[in-house]
């Protein structure tokens, strides 16, 4: 692409020590910001050059001297023992055995101890007080029923920041363990935002304070033992914001009491997964309030001192969520996401926010992701770069963000010329989409898709974390295939699809799992929303239901959509009950994938009147169903690829009525195509890594023949 | 074997036309009975050449004659129409759309018409009856929400009798469609038993009347449509019992009445294989009382006839479960069972009567089960015949029953001389099994072993049906396993569980899927059920799980039983939960099948205790956890085969500390043994179709050499 693409928008992590690649490679790639990383500082030669500087801060972490002086300043966290079986009338439970005394601390203070509970896990009964005491750091329990399972719930301090104590015990780092601070705590508060004072007038040269995040860290709980280190781990939620403190201002505030079961929750904790209950949606609302009131007095410290305060939407973000309905009124001057998916770029891309970055990866680090090298011997770092750039890019054709950057240890870089190579490729490419939509969007067909599920706009594109983290959730590959696809996409709740959100919608797809948070659970009791629902296909909209769409027990059908979808699960009642014969169809103008479909048992058409696209273990996997004027389609599961994606590309298409009608749309599915109608301009992308020559569909029914080198991005004006 | 197993206790089905072959075979096969078979009449030659003689009896069948002049006499169901969605305010529905009208007729008379319901299936709420009205047999719904789903459930004459109906639409039957008449109605009954008084007369030759069965057939219900014939099959189910008349005398003796819904059930129906409601639970014993009562007076008649009364145990059976608490009352002289499968062998064998009988298989018809040919171009009779025998001998082994028998048209044999070989042989090794048996029982492993689940000894064997029908469900694999096991196999209900009845056990097997009869469903909500397993297992005894075994939810684990099994299943909740590590373990002296194991997702170790045998798709599939003195074993699937037969058996041995210790095992998993101490007499069993030479442990150590023949049955003196 042309030189006019070649500088900015591009964060570049300095690193003292190597000033002269810093400045070279900030030459080379274009860069207009350099930054510190976690745990560098920058040297005064790299802060002068002209480049902007970010700072990386991480308000609540480094202030160890305080947390001791302090230690009622810690943050904490309910845990729950592992159970015990009874096998008189007295139990004993070590409370902590079986976790990582390096991150928790019982927390049996007077204000906390009324806090802790015992729970007979067996009977489903809270242990009365009088029938249980902390003894030497044990609850004895009495009164016990022989066979049953006794458990204590109790509040924990928490004495070692997660993501230093992550880069610990994986990256075998021995410096201090840091601790961490609760901003509730109000000599914290005050000492804290003291701190962020001075370090702005200690830092002039700053000009973007980059908060990594904020408070409350997402929840990560160790285990003591090495074959069971991870005991916890989910980027949503809510339990390390608690303290007594918190507990009193909610009840305060609600006028109600939270108890250590409304976290504990039989052991299960509050996963982002599955749906909230009302006392968590009022503790979260209530968290919010908080972290925004508060994010918002060091965003103004940060402003008076003329800087601009940028976050970084990871770690310890619990509370600031982007699409929350206060984050706006934080103030933030950027949102930026690290990023190995397409959904994270949109997640970024559409937040209310004047500047959206991505981190690319590969961090600059010498081993990434599951432990497999980067940058050391085995590594191919160059070539990782261009993958996750291929995730990325599709859904950047869609929408793109200001800007991109890379973390980490620059000095890596040093033997890896082709990885320089590639990122100087790749922030080519990056300017070169951001001009083309700064002109004007991508064309986009009249299909606007809707993603219904419980937390509707509030996790829009995400889920809980990373692909990796969630690639066992369906919705998360229908989100990724989402993220690059040429239609219009929103999240709705089941709320928002009772009051109305339907009337603009063509598409509307719920994928989960029965009675997790994506699928829906106990909202799907709402007779309500499957009237509504249903209206809308019968009218003409599309219902795509995958997994175990729209499942709730105690009704006539498992799937509460059946009767639009055609097919139900049957939970044993009908093993009974005769099954309509089929065959597959093949006729139908839609790649069928079934890589990307699942081989799921107990399916059947209820109606008999689907028609079945893919078959196995002698259930229908995949299928459509007329009702009235619109369409329930069918997929037992769905896993992203570029298979995968064209698959849901041609469902969207069938159902809207365009198939073989839409523009701009390849005949090879390893291809995509975006056109922007302001440039008049045709980028088309080659997600694989062998070479593609597909033909692209025009308006006016033409196609035009292209040609593309592995994982090309080759412009085109039309 | 000997010349003197060559004659007796054999029943030979004669047939009209054929009296030589008949004669010939009778003395080849050492039958002392001729029976005739559904639809044969036996000619007087064959009825006066000295034999017993069986005849067969349809009490309720071709009485069409009778059926027509009262037509009310016939029996009926419950039936539900498939739902409509409603579009609007008013909603149309048609009864019987998609059943077969040749066999069912919707019943509108005044006494049924008060017992419809109108259902808005998707609010689960009953429609008021001034809201809906019947019209030229279609049901006018007014006043419905827009887009809900409408049902009707109505009463309907069953006007084809269902065996009847199965031989003409399978066999291509072309007589006069038979019916059923319900033994309620007070003509009908008054009919057949003056029916019978004069059949007695008339058939002087006759020795035992062969009852095949008595009233009401187990549920079967057929679909217009031949894409889904079967609508409803159970071999269980008691909704072919049902009539205005039993519903008012169930109210008087109840105290409660029945509703369409108490069968219709959401339109799942009340299966078998799911837990019954309380209501159904006494609509069974009613019915079984009645059915008792009514046998009695038929077993009566016969006896003043000087004849013998035997029931075949399958077709109109509903009603006189063996193992019922009222069918010893009713004073049947035999049971017959036709058996593929050695559960069905031992279901015969246990029962209290005098004779057991078993009908081998194959039927003497041209074709086989799931349409394979048997006497016909094609077939090998002689070949299926022997491995029906392998099913059946093993469980001989361990109960032997008193005759056994063939069914079906006996020139079919003709021309197939390996097939009547093959029955002289098995006729021999059976007479030779029984013997022994009578000289003393097989030596047994001082193992018991109870099977718990919903319906206890009551299903005490079987589920719902053959093999073949129940196939998906794995305690019928369990049930085959144990039936030719060398240890004592009881039933247990969670009520007897709860009651002391684990006193006498040394291992319990709890094996189904969450929710349903055999797992148990609700019955697990009992925490006395979970004291009384948990402390049976921790004072030493073993607990089998498999599948979803003690699940439900609600509590912390999903399987109550999850801490003596070291294993649970995760429903969705504990998806951000780490999980604990492991390695396979293959140092047990357990043999480890995975093809008779599952491949079950969302499985996970409780508390990293138990010892993985086998693990796929990342879970442990096979697990053995160390609970107090007992054992938890986890198995997540179960499918009978030689290889998985012996993996329980070595599972039984190893809970019971016997390893290596028992006498008179084999060495290969293909061959098995039974010793008979009063005979001093070892029978080994080749269950392969290849020769196998093995060792069987002798009881002072020592090893004993035996070399088989394929399928031998071989005999040694010890």
């Amino acid at each position: 692409m042309a030189n006019e693409y070649d500088h900015g928008d591009f964060t570049l992590p300095g690193e003292a020590g190597y000033e002269g690649l810093t400045l070279e490679l900030a030459k080379k790639w274009g860069a207009d910001v350099i930054r510190d990383s976690d745990g560098t500082r920058l040297s005064d030669e790299i802060v002068q050059a002209g480049y902007g500087i970010y700072s990386t801060i991480c308000i609540i972490r480094q202030h160890n001297a305080f947390a001791q002086a302090h230690p009622d300043s810690q943050q904490q966290t309910f845990l729950c023992s592992d159970p015990v079986v009874a096998q008189g009338s007295t139990v004993t439970l070590q409370p902590l055995d079986g976790y990582f005394t390096e991150q928790f601390e019982a927390n049996a203070s007077p204000d906390a101890l009324p806090y802790w509970q015992v729970w007979d896990r067996t009977a489903n009964q809270l242990v009365p007080a009088e029938n249980w005491r902390l003894k030497n750091g044990a609850v004895e329990v009495t009164g016990c029923t022989p066979w049953h399972e006794y458990t204590v719930s109790f509040l924990a301090w928490r004495i070692w920041e997660e993501i230093n104590m992550y880069n610990h015990t994986t990256n075998h780092w021995t410096s201090e363990h840091l601790r961490q601070l609760d901003p509730r705590h109000p000599l914290a508060w005050a000492y804290l935002t003291q701190w962020l004072e001075s370090w702005c007038q200690e830092n002039p040269d700053t000009t973007v304070v980059r908060f990594t995040s904020l408070f409350y860290n997402f929840v990560w709980i160790f285990g003591s033992d090495l074959r069971r280190r991870a005991r916890f781990c989910d980027w949503g939620s809510y339990d390390f914001t608690v303290s007594p403190a918190a507990l009193r201002a909610f009840e305060e505030q609600y006028g109600y009491a939270l108890t250590a079961e409304d976290f504990i929750n039989q052991r299960k904790l509050q996963v982002t997964h599955m749906p909230p209950t009302p006392a968590k949606r009022d503790y979260m609302d209530f968290i919010q309030a908080f972290v925004a009131e508060k994010a918002k007095v060091l965003v103004d410290i940060v402003h008076k001192y003329g800087k601009k305060a940028y976050v970084f939407y990871d770690d310890s973000w619990v509370g600031l969520e982007p699409y929350g309905k206060r984050f706006s009124s934080i103030g933030f001057d950027g949102l930026i996401k690290c990023i190995f998916s397409g959904f994270e770029c949109r997640l970024c891309a559409g937040a209310q926010v004047p500047t959206h970055e991505i981190r690319l990866h590969p961090y600059l680090f010498p081993v990434g992701l599951g432990g497999l090298p980067t940058f050391s011997e085995g590594g191919h770092p160059e070539k990782d770069a261009m993958i996750y750039w291929r995730n990325a890019r599709r859904a950047l054709l869609r929408q793109c963000v200001d800007r991109i950057g890379l973390g980490g240890y620059l000095h890596l870089t040093q033997n890896y010329p082709a990885f320089v190579d590639a990122i100087e490729q790749i922030g080519k490419e990056f300017r070169r989409i951001k001009a083309l939509q700064k002109a004007g969007p991508a064309y986009a067909l009249p299909i606007r898709v809707k993603v219904l599920h419980t937390w509707g706009a509030l996790r829009s594109w995400t889920l809980s974390g990373h692909f990796h983290e969630t690639y066992m959730h369906p919705l998360i590959h229908i989100n990724e295939a989402l993220s690059g696809l040429p239609v219009e996409v929103s999240f709705l709740s089941f709320e928002d699809a009772e009051n109305g959100a339907l009337d603009g919608a063509d598409v509307v797809i719920n994928a989960g799992r029965a009675g997790d948070a994506w699928s829906g659970g106990d909202a799907w009791r709402s007779d309500l929303l499957v009237e509504k629902l249903t209206e809308f296909v019968h009218r003409g909209g599309a219902f795509i239901g995958v997994g175990e769409p729209s499942a709730v027990p105690g009704y006539h059908t498992y799937f509460r959509m059946a009767p639009v979808l055609g097919v139900d699960l049957d939970t044993g009642a009908r093993v009974c009950h005769g099954r309509w014969q089929y065959e597959t169809d093949e006729s139908l103008p839609i790649l069928t994938d079934p890589e990307a479909l699942g081989c799921k048992e107990h399916l059947y058409l209820t109606d008999g009147g689907a028609r079945v696209l893919f078959s196995a273990a002698d259930c229908p996997q995949f299928t459509l169903h007329r009702f009235g004027k619109g369409l329930g389609v069918y997929m037992s599961d769905f896993s992203h690829s570029p298979e995968g994606d064209r698959m849901l590309l041609d469902i969207l298409l069938y159902a809207a009525g365009l198939t073989g009608k839409a523009p701009y749309v390849t005949d090879d599915y390893r291809a995509e195509a975006a056109y922007y109608p302001s440039s008049r301009t045709l980028i088309v992308i080659n997600n694989a890594e062998e070479a593609v020559s597909c033909a692209v569909s025009l308006p006016e029914g033409g196609k035009l023949n292209v040609a593309l080198s592995p994982l090309e991005t080759k412009e085109i004006s039309l």
